[in-house]
């Protein structure tokens, strides 16, 4: 009984900082869709006492006590009410070993090092950028401090965004994939097969627009609880229900926004996907940002670029672009769309070679905190590490060091989640194919229910119960491994280039 | 030396309560503008946690040490100064002395007697909303009282919204307006010139949108601090850096989604003007309700329907409207824009007979407080009301006492402030015609610039300095008046239509 009272108590503050947090959360949305640049400053001071004010909740006394009472009586407590606790342990025991004032340090030089960058890049002015990136690397580094992870400050930069990864085991996935994608995607871009992709040119805007929120709308995500706007990098924002996506529209690059439309949907329906009533605890969070990366990526790759899903939307994407398409062959364009060319921008490549701007990132950022790199030698060392996976030399920082936009806000040990976002994706598309041998078919019929019912009972509504390792064996029956995401690159880009 | 280190700490207090009301804003403005459906009851949890986080800020114990300490030592605080302590305590003693439970109840009911008023206004069921209205009156009655006004509620609430007002000299000032208005609007109703008004349809949406962010800016609304959408009911809101305003098209109303723009824009560019480096301190507050109408309404009447700006965007207007405006001649058009004819819905009303629907809401709302008239006998003294100042009796009370939203909140003692407005603008615009002559040959020539230097400089610098009768004193040297606003009413009105 008393324990049951302490536990709903806990729930109700957990709620109570979620709302706040969420609160936050409209702030960036807004600031990367619509703020207009004079309320920049603004804006950060906003930032700030948002932050400040979450903080606050977050770590106030009387949540440690209840925490305490809860741990020191856990008998009644059934196993979700654990993983909640033990969720509101970690994340009360973070709010409360940063000082109020490093947190607005750190929101602040977030916001002004985010318009720094945007000014710097196209300038390819890393100098006018350095900077702030030295900040807060130095900021990272007494985070970790603060949070008992003094002595392996990367390590707990990556269990920020993937509780329960760390360097040295993200250092032997990455080895092992590194050691069988090198090759397979040299194979690939030395092929004769050269894709098409010249007529790609004067997609009209708005019919563009449009199709984007057909196509996310048919694959299952719900737009009366969220909505797609256009930023200068495209995100996905917003939890329960209010979600907000972004892409961006060019004329001359109608895939682009099309696949980063269904990316971010892939995101967002996981979001949609986590248990609202629950909002606020560990059940209704994701299990981390790889898993996170796992639902864009499945359904921006293994779905999006699949003959059933190709087969179902190429005659409406002929409706609707009759002009810009109409001497264009199925086969040319089901190749446009798995189109491989080493590119120097990470978020234009294709999904053979993106992998290897992942493992750029990581290894310099790993060697970032070693003290192995100094800021000031990043361009160089990116430039040198570019020559080496991609066999592409960046002419300016713009095409290189600055490209990014995550660097600005801190986010460091972020990048190695897209690449084992990639591995746990391939991963449960061969479990789930495995399940729904017609699971193409039905593609073909515009039936996308199996995946996302899938998807919802075996990630989704798990919340954080597990951490991605113990997901991935939950959801897979095996241990996370590259092996699926090069069978998967081999089976979909072997018989088209090879 | 003491002292100033008070007032620092005043001011630091002030600005950060600010700051939680900004961000709060931008969640008013967020769910007019973007909020998707499934997010409704989301964003009400969010508005009920940072209404309770800024009470608990403009509440601190703390605060109200501080303004003690500083009422106690004036003698070093120089005139700005005490104008920025006595604004603090009247916010101060408000946060203070209104019960949280009153604050929640007033909340709770609001949010009931919206929906109430919602459903029964299409229904002219007056009945239903009654009750709420019935509890609206006790509660403000209430609320009076906690703010030492009990013998005159009324004044309390019209205080809220102008300080330095009281029902009686409004009483005066609208007898005055009533006894000159009332036949000259009659005249010009009776008047056998009849606008034509058939040729406002179907223009293009998007033009309208090109062409109200074209005509806001050249009028002098900076938009690097802001920004223009769409809403179902236009509508101003945000501060200093960053302020949002919004409008609506339709293709068959091309002249209501402008003017809806200028007025925004006249609103968005009194705040711009108010003294950032003084956010939230009265210094960078409006000085009332009246004031801010008084710049809307100057920049959508005074300015936008001269015949100065007609002559410098009639020829744009044509340009962008060339099928739509063809066969229409400048005569015709300039009628259209100064189009007189009495309706029974305020919001749709022209600006000759616009200010009788605020005089009819006075009169109810005054003698609903003096104890003179019952709710529930409202319909039938709105009905008398109408048909004696407008010559219109609606048929049901959709079109009448339950045609505004106003009172579904409590916000009792604000129509009058739209009056109000409409004085002060006239007032305000003689002077400035008498400073600078070449005024309107100017804006044919495209400059507005003397406008916003002379209202940046008499109105918008001076913030809450003056509450609006002392504004009018010393921007136009004389007191406060109907007298300008029935000679600008003839002075437009009486060539076109008498």
């Amino acid at each position: 009984m008393k324990t049951a009272d302490a536990y709903s108590r806990l729930v109700a503050r957990l709620k109570r900082i979620h709302t706040i947090y969420t609160v936050a959360d409209v702030l960036v949305w807004d600031e990367q869709v619509n703020l207009p640049p004079g309320g920049a400053d603004r804006r950060a001071e906003q930032n700030a006492v948002m932050a400040e004010l979450q903080h606050r909740e977050a770590s106030d006394p009387v949540l440690g006590e209840l925490l305490g009472e809860l741990e020191a009586d856990q008998g009644p407590l059934d196993g979700d009410q654990r993983v909640v606790l033990r969720q509101a342990r970690r994340d009360y025991d973070r709010a409360v070993r940063l000082p109020a004032e490093f947190v607005r340090e750190k929101a602040e030089l977030s916001s002004r090092a985010f318009h720094a960058w945007a000014e710097a890049r196209p300038r390819s002015d890393f100098a006018a950028f350095a900077p702030h990136l030295e900040r807060h690397v130095e900021l990272a580094r007494r985070e970790a401090g603060y949070l008992g992870w003094g002595e392996r400050p990367y390590d707990y930069l990556i269990d920020q965004h993937d509780p329960g990864m760390s360097a040295e085991l993200i250092g032997r996935l990455f080895g092992r994939l590194k050691e069988e994608l090198v090759p397979f995607a040299h194979a690939v871009v030395a092929s004769p097969v050269k894709p098409d992709t010249a007529f790609l040119r004067g997609f009209d805007v708005e019919a563009q627009r449009k199709l984007a929120l057909e196509v996310t709308a048919a694959l299952g995500f719900d737009y009366r609880r969220g909505r797609l706007d256009v930023s200068l990098h495209p995100f996905c924002s917003g939890t329960g229900p209010d979600i907000r996506m972004t892409t961006r529209f060019d004329a001359d690059n109608p895939l682009d926004s099309l696949f980063s439309a269904i990316h971010e949907s892939g995101h967002g329906m996981y979001e949609q996907g986590l248990p609202e009533e629950h909002a606020g605890t560990a059940l209704a969070m994701a299990a981390g940002m790889g898993a996170h990366e796992s639902q864009s990526r499945l359904w921006e790759n293994q779905v999006a670029r699949s003959r059933g899903f190709w087969s179902h939307f190429e005659p409406r994407l002929r409706e609707v672009f009759r002009r810009e398409l109409g001497w264009i062959s199925s086969e040319s364009l089901y190749l446009a769309v798995n189109a491989v060319a080493p590119t120097l921008i990470r978020v234009d490549s294709d999904e053979v070679t993106y992998n290897l701007h992942i493992l750029l990132r990581f290894e310099l950022e790993r060697r970032l905190f070693s003290g192995d790199l100094a800021v000031q030698d990043l361009p160089r060392a990116w430039k040198q590490a570019s020559k080496d996976l991609l066999g592409l030399e960046p002419e300016s920082d713009r095409e290189g060091v600055l490209q990014d936009v995550h660097w600005s806000g801190g986010a460091f040990g972020y990048f190695p989640s897209y690449c084992i976002g990639n591995m746990l994706a391939a991963q449960l598309w061969y479990k789930l194919v495995d399940q729904h041998p017609d699971l193409e078919a039905r593609f073909a019929e515009g039936d996308f229910t199996q995946v996302l019912g899938w998807l919802r009972r075996e990630v989704h509504a798990q919340g954080r119960r597990y951490d991605v390792l113990e997901l991935t064996r939950r959801a897979t029956g095996a241990e996370l491994s590259p092996e699926p995401l090069m069978r998967y690159l081999r089976e979909r880009y072997g018989p088209l280039y090879l």
